[in-house]
């Protein structure tokens, strides 16, 4: 019994979610709740909240779940398993696994929230049946999940899979890292948006259309582009380019048999997702590219619990 | 008997190689032959030759071998482990391993000689005691190979780790690949020597001395640089610029233990080399570079039979 199930916990930086999942990746119940106090010991009760209410509707018990994993938006220290930092939830070099564990009652395996994903669409969706996936989120921010021969790969200290933050343009646009010329600086939404205010500051002209108090957002920009506006295509199309050009890289360097694109802003712009493939196709390695195959995620926002029970799970 | 023996082989443009060589990498004895005949039979049969001679002065038989590996400079197909192209042999889609295990009398592996040099340095040389390492090569081409969680990366067709073949100006400098803007076409020797050519065909004042009939060295350029020459310098800073950011970019994606920069290039130009280490540190992603250890081989030339004969070894 223990072999078959495991919690699966998405903690994101408004809601916490936990399921309970088999090991095909079917998810049999799940719980969502929205997370008023960040601390990490509020964040775990939550959890457990969430937890054994999907565990009731279920009709199991914690002892029937071979362990829990988490996702968490962050990078995740491998050899001490701290957070380092998770920019959503404020923390910085926080000590979560004893805190979750203990809210929950069973072990728990953290992971990053793109590696987890990349390990639910590998078990159990857009990439089932494939030993190697790379998945490419471009949403406010820029990340990737590898998993390589069969086994979510995160490095020599759990930080691999950074490809938001590759130097696209060395010495350039400042990055929320503290870094210049991140992928991540130029393509991801908030700095999309961020790129199309400081245009419009600058007195570019744009049909771009701004509510009054908000910042531009990559469905706007995708809106004011497909009305024609210029300065929306201009930053679109610039932001695909660097992603196909980094996504490209990824491949020839990695020879996956799957790339998974999703997220956010390649959501919002079907054009700009065009351009990606069309970018990726032009510079990826010939050899690399002809048993590629590039596909959107099939388990949307269910990838994160799924992916993470897959941590607790034996591979079957 | 049969788990602590195997035969490493290196098939180079020019001599072949075959070693006898422990589970700890340590070469019993070794032998080396000239290849005159290019044709993949006459090569088979010239490494027969090599192991019979090394397992002579070894004292053993290929009995006592748990098999053998091949290092082929060339991209290799996982699926049907047929060298897909070899260059330095003339080789193109050629059905090898049959021929060459035929030839020994044993069971054959092959891997890329990039592949194998990594895994060789990975297990008993540079990088051992470390689960991930990635070895950058640049010599007259640019390339790689991974060791990612302790196990050598091939990819999902045995094409990864083609780091000369990422697009560092894509649509320009044509490559011997056929594709525009690749890493090699910049950096590689090769193209180093015809673009300090180029630049001298086209009026450069340069103090570059080149004998008559031949081409300019990567050595040729350092020598010049070294003697305050402006266009050595700028294409070996150029170089130096493109690998550096390269490297960097692997890094931060691929969060390795170790990184190994060599090849003859490399070799050749400290200056080059301390440049390429300065822009690796300045442009990779701080996670990432903060446990990264970056050094040079540690086996030399026998890097490619030790590695190879790991690939016929079982993990000690």
């Amino acid at each position: 019994m223990k072999e078959k199930f495991a919690l699966g916990l998405d903690v994101g930086g408004t809601n916490a979610r936990a399921a309970v999942v088999d090991a095909r990746g079917r998810i049999l119940a799940s719980h969502k709740l929205p997370l008023t106090d960040r601390a990490p010991e509020a964040v775990a009760l939550v959890l457990g909240t969430c937890a054994r209410e999907a565990l009731r509707q279920a009709q199991l018990s914690i002892e029937d779940c071979a362990g829990a994993g988490a996702g968490v938006a962050g990078q995740i220290d491998a050899q001490t398993d701290r957070i380092l930092v998770a920019p959503n939830l404020g923390w910085r070099d926080v000590e979560f696994r004893p805190v979750l564990s203990k809210a929950l009652g069973t072990s728990v395996s953290l992971g990053n929230d793109l590696s987890v994903a990349a390990l639910g669409e590998s078990r159990a969706g857009a990439a089932r049946g494939y030993d190697s996936a790379v998945l490419v989120f471009v949403g406010s921010g820029v990340g990737s999940g590898l998993v390589l021969n069969g086994r979510l790969y995160t490095g020599a200290t759990g930080v691999a899979g950074e490809v938001g933050h590759v130097k696209v343009r060395p010495g350039g646009r400042l990055c929320g890292c503290g870094e210049r010329g991140c992928l991540e600086a130029y393509a991801g939404g908030h700095n999309l948006g961020r790129r199309a205010a400081e245009a419009m500051t600058d007195g570019r002209t744009t049909r771009l259309q701004v509510p009054e108090g908000l910042a531009p957002t990559a469905r706007m920009l995708e809106a004011a582009r497909a009305a024609g506006d210029a300065l929306s295509e201009e930053l679109l199309g610039d932001a695909a380019d660097l992603v196909g050009g980094a996504a490209a890289d990824v491949v020839t360097l990695l020879n996956p048999n799957v790339l998974i694109l999703g997220g956010g802003v390649l959501e919002g712009s079907r054009w700009m997702r065009e351009r990606v493939e069309d970018v990726i196709r032009a510079q990826t390695s010939r050899t690399a590219l002809s048993p590629l195959l590039i596909v959107s995620p099939a388990l949307g926002d269910d990838a994160g619990v799924i992916g993470a029970a897959f941590l607790a799970l034996p591979t079957s």
